[in-house]
């Protein structure tokens, strides 16, 4: 399959990030002694190709999906949780909702499929439903997706993205709600990394370790059917990918190609963009981390990223929640960087040579 | 000396703890699964005796001082930095006055002594100058400060905090600004804790190895002039602290008697917490930590008060800056712990047994 995933990404602006870094030498403090908000705010500069730049306004996107390979008994939760969650996302009760409000960041859902029913008169208006099925296939047994499914699933993310580049939205967070997703990221990231099961599979909502063991052999199995049919990243995301992993994908891609950053959450949502990336190498310049997760798999995503997120305070909760909790950091790494005082300007002796 | 800083700490309110950990519990996310941030809620609880807590409004005092033993030459700045400084504080162009007002908190300076004038009409009116000499003695050669100095320091903590309470404030964040200070916090520490010079001698604010190998000298020497006559925290403050960290001090004993939590900074201000510990040791428990600096022997300070940060951002600008970039932590462990719904309100499946 070849699409509109292939159209280049927007480059980076190279210039504005060296005037940014040069602002950073100037202003009225140890030189380095911002440590990591200084490389956000030079990293953001060169993205929006402006010396003083801000994230708002910030729009998160949560999409919603189910896992066939959830009848496999790999999630700690049955599969009617997905759509319940959706419904208390909507209502203002899950923690990304909560998140959203605190940080005055709009949420837009995207339920693409879920088993159990998400009524359309308890979501928002803005909220989307895309209808691609009641979940994915059983990835043990069949591919996750259909061809037809992928790409629903590809451009779904693909018009969230547009529609907040289209609102002048900044920042995109992206995140997922789906039982079993832990399962398909942890598949999908074994057959673009060529690791075995055991790497990549870790608790998710909360198995103990006979239900872990028990996972890596579902994702054992899977690996075992796939591997010789995938050929790329597209093949590799419609076998063991999900709906939802495949949406944040395309509008991961997306966001590179019109040039919006894009704040990475955790296990899932790296799984997604390692996706991405591979669709798409150059979207990998347009991500920033939020966290690292508890989920142990992370580190191995974020490695072969080369990602260092901004946090790591033991969260594992998915929904885009960890990428939202590190969004603070990037408007404070911004406001410092536009408002401090050079050492000329406040009359400061001791700018280092 | 004995003096009000020996009045006993508030008592944390362990009911409250308790019923936050069973909200925590009940609420629609994997158990656990909010990692730090379920901990920061239940932690607060505790402190403010309230099920569901929350941290606004927030003070943050910056306290000024010079210190003799920059003379020693064993900082990368000035001493003319330090009064400079405290004006860019006012006027706005310091790191932690751009930090004050995108979190909203209110900002006291209070300048206890420094070697260059600070204009009381480059000050807001709020602003209180102490005015308890030029800066400490040079504690290689004597002792930093007289015991008037040292109780005028502790005193001056002690009404920054108390203005705060009156002023409804419900979370302390403690800074410093001082040409010098890293050298005094890295004395004071090994003084507290029985180390050699080395281990907490580090770059400050930009030394090279050499200029390292001189500060652990200088304090090395220190330490064997002042060891001796040494008989507990307060006099070991009083011979190698310095006017703001003194303050801090007696700042964050007066928040723990009078039950007011604190937002710990980097290196210096946990220097100044690890000796508020040991004048009062009930003082730890109203201590919650913002971030690991990258000064090097702030991972053995935080050890010493079992102490593990939010954030690790290699940041080492002091000011308060790091606490208060973990600040919108709180305030986010804070919304999630109050408004997430529980699975029975949600009407959401699988609450795990």
């Amino acid at each position: 399959m070849t699409g509109w995933w292939s159209d280049p990404p927007r480059a980076l602006d190279a210039k504005a990030g060296r005037a940014a870094a040069e602002r950073q030498s100037r202003l009225t403090k140890p030189p380095g002694s911002l440590g990591r908000l200084e490389e956000v705010a030079v990293a953001l500069a060169a993205m929006y190709g402006e010396a003083c730049p801000n994230v708002d306004p910030v729009r998160i996107l949560v999409f919603a999906g189910d896992h066939g390979v959830a009848a496999a008994g790999v999630s700690a939760y049955p599969q009617s949780v997905t759509a319940q969650m959706v419904v208390n996302m909507a209502r203002g009760g899950a923690a990304i909702s909560v998140l959203a409000g605190a940080l005055d960041a709009s949420l837009e859902l995207v339920v693409l499929g879920t088993l159990g029913e998400v009524p359309r008169d308890s979501l928002p208006p803005e909220a989307r439903v895309i209808g691609v099925g009641p979940g994915t296939r059983d990835f043990s047994r069949a591919a996750a997706m259909t061809p037809a499914d992928l790409d629903a699933c590809l451009g779904a993310g693909r018009e969230s993205l547009e529609r907040a580049a289209a609102a002048g939205c900044r920042l995109i967070i992206g995140g997922e709600m789906g039982i079993g997703n832990s399962t398909a990221a942890a598949a999908l990231g074994c057959a673009l990394l060529g690791r075995p099961a055991a790497e990549l599979s870790g608790p998710g909502t909360g198995l103990g370790p006979s239900g872990v063991a028990h996972k890596a052999a579902v994702i054992e199995r899977a690996l075992r059917l796939h591997l010789g049919a995938i050929d790329g990243p597209i093949e590799a995301l419609r076998r063991l990918g999900g709906f939802e992993i495949a949406a944040l994908a395309g509008a991961y891609v997306r966001a590179a190609q019109l040039g919006i950053p894009i704040l990475v959450d955790g296990f899932i949502a790296t799984g997604a963009a390692l996706a991405a990336v591979r669709i798409l190498p150059g979207t990998r310049d347009w991500m920033l981390f939020g966290h690292r997760s508890r989920e142990p798999g992370h580190a191995r995503l974020l490695e072969a990223l080369e990602a260092e997120p901004l946090l790591d305070l033991g969260l594992g909760l998915g929904e885009g929640s960890g990428a939202a909790v590190a969004l603070p950091l990037l408007r404070l790494a911004c406001s410092l960087h536009r408002k401090m005082a050079s050492f000329a300007e406040a009359g400061v002796d001791g700018a280092l040579p």
